[in-house]
């Protein structure tokens, strides 16, 4: 009895689990279409498409910006599953609230790439930081639902640990929203937060590559 | 022996689930591209960004509304699912049937959020809420031989909480047929009940959430 | 060691069978694009919408058919991988090349739906039924591999059911390269032969149905 | 509590490789939408689909070369990660570094069937070989990893095969740099080059084939 309970929680965890690696992934790949293909031009203007292509820099900046929160939104999203022994039907509703932001973010990526230069910018960039604002707040609600069903079960958990989780989460939370804010006053500042925000996640993850 | 058949079942239901979540997970995220980006203008006229976000509404909410519905089917082709010893071609097939519906829910999000506000909204409507109708209808032939198979493998079932189960996905069923019947005299309030009804099913899978 | 080379081969069996899911799920349901959205008419064109709908069925009856022969190609696939104790890199290859054809699917059906009335019909018709006749001279490729592979690790099979099973495969790629042949002369005759191949292989999957 | 760890550890891996697996496939199928659909003609020049299908050889020839080269990734991916005993957060980020040039492949596919006998072809030659290059170089990166991972864990490797694995992902890294050189002089000698190493690589994965 207690074995089958087992491998139904683990059927459970792991379906979540695995639709959303596959949204996640998904949201991922369909990021290249915000890249447009320039059109053959009609004479043969020498060094037409070298400088098309350095045109689109707006295109590649914020598809490796998307591309690099998409990742580390789901290395966290697996540390998160990691504890998880139980999932409920809030878990799934919730871990899908989670993935409405992930799934959207092609657009804001799309507007972002065409507005950036543009007098109107800050729309397109209020956009862009505030669905990264808003996946990281649900990450936040995830986070917190599952510890409480994790505390349910009565797990012993290493409580300083996990406030430590909770306590990054909601900071990483609040410099999204700060830079959703800058940009309304200064687009690229807002962006540029963003960016560096990217790099500033990501290097812990990198701290065992020369290990 | 006995072990290595429920290896091999367990494989089956496996695949078809993960197919599944796939096919799933696709037609959530391929929804961002019913969200068109807006054209650069020519000139600057001020507030030009913002206008035409606002006026994406639609877009937005036929958006909101598809991802909702399918990640509700999703969390309950899960619980049919977590009943299922032994799957059959006709389950394989009969599951097919019920993804293509899920497939093709961009093609009414595309067309009703283009439509919404023309005269001729209520195809558009009805296309949509027939869709989900579709879906819902192939939910329950879906479960129906879910429940016979499980049957014939002689396992003693709660027969009241399938009987519950049955009559519940019926109800659901005959409400998104209502809300077909209603696009063709009032779009507008078909597509209304096709957003109370996501609220009402959301409702139950958040009733955990602050427990 | 001995089961633990079983969980190697398992692991290895599963990773070809998500990777293919994977590819069969996104084929399926990239169709969607190939339905394309109807653009909103300047004037007020009473009937213009159910117009644009009604004209739209090459499009609809392609998909079915391309959804449902691909669905069906994945229970077969399905069938053809629950016999395989062990890939290798050949298959890993074989298996990949079959599903190149199945990733292709999308361009021949959206070239039909196009073309489908147009006096030059047969060349579209031509690449859609070649494109299955590919797929399932492919799958009888696969499908030699892996009884060869299998016969190597000495597990006895029943031989007569092996061999009825690729007897099968082969009558089907027959009457695919009928169909086939047949669309340069008659292209409706070839894409009807197609239609009533899907329904024909559909429906032995069925009889469980009602059991 | 051994044993858990190694489930533990076991969960790792395969989220990494079905996340993996999911990228591969998607960017494998959205390869589809490199190929054009043929516009529907005015009137009825004979011959016209056929010319349009005929020249349509770059979008076919470079769906192939990508088509096999991430398959021919996903094979050696693969085979990378059977070693893979301990998954860390940076295995995670480099895996993703990996899985970043693999999702632009549809981007440098769909411009150099543009401009392959366009007179600047250089520059999407370019593109095309070095993303490629940017591949194997990332996949040389991941292998380093997950050797240096596997070493600590003190688990006996045949060095002698690994040091050939690493020395023969070096090689295959030279060559796509070759390539991509070579494209900034003769543009089809570089993709040339690129066809060949495909075919090349390929190869030995179909040795078995016949066995």
């Amino acid at each position: 009895m207690r074995s089958a309970a087992d491998g139904q929680s683990g059927k459970e965890t792991s379906r979540i689990e695995s639709f959303s690696d596959n949204v996640f992934a998904i949201a991922l790949t369909l990021l290249v279409l915000t890249i447009k293909v320039p059109s053959v031009p009609e004479g043969n203007h020498s060094g037409y498409l070298l400088e098309q292509l350095a045109l689109q820099w707006p295109e590649y900046l914020t598809y490796v910006i998307s591309f690099v929160t998409i990742l580390l939104v789901w290395i966290k999203h697996h540390m998160m599953f990691e504890r998880v022994q139980k999932a409920d039907h809030a878990l799934m509703f919730l871990n899908g609230m989670l993935l409405l932001p992930v799934t959207l973010v092609p657009f804001p990526t799309s507007l972002l790439a065409l507005f950036i230069v543009h007098p109107q910018a800050r729309y397109a960039a209020a956009l862009f930081t505030g669905s990264f604002a808003m996946i990281v707040g649900m990450v936040y609600l995830v986070w917190k639902h599952i510890t409480r069903l994790n505390g349910r079960l009565g797990i012993v958990e290493d409580e300083v640990w996990l406030d430590r989780q909770s306590r990054k989460i909601r900071i990483v939370f609040f410099l999204y929203v700060a830079a959703f804010g800058l940009t309304f006053v200064y687009p690229l500042v807002g962006i540029g937060t963003c960016f560096l925000l990217v790099i500033y996640l990501a290097l812990p993850e990198l701290k065992n590559v020369d290990g």
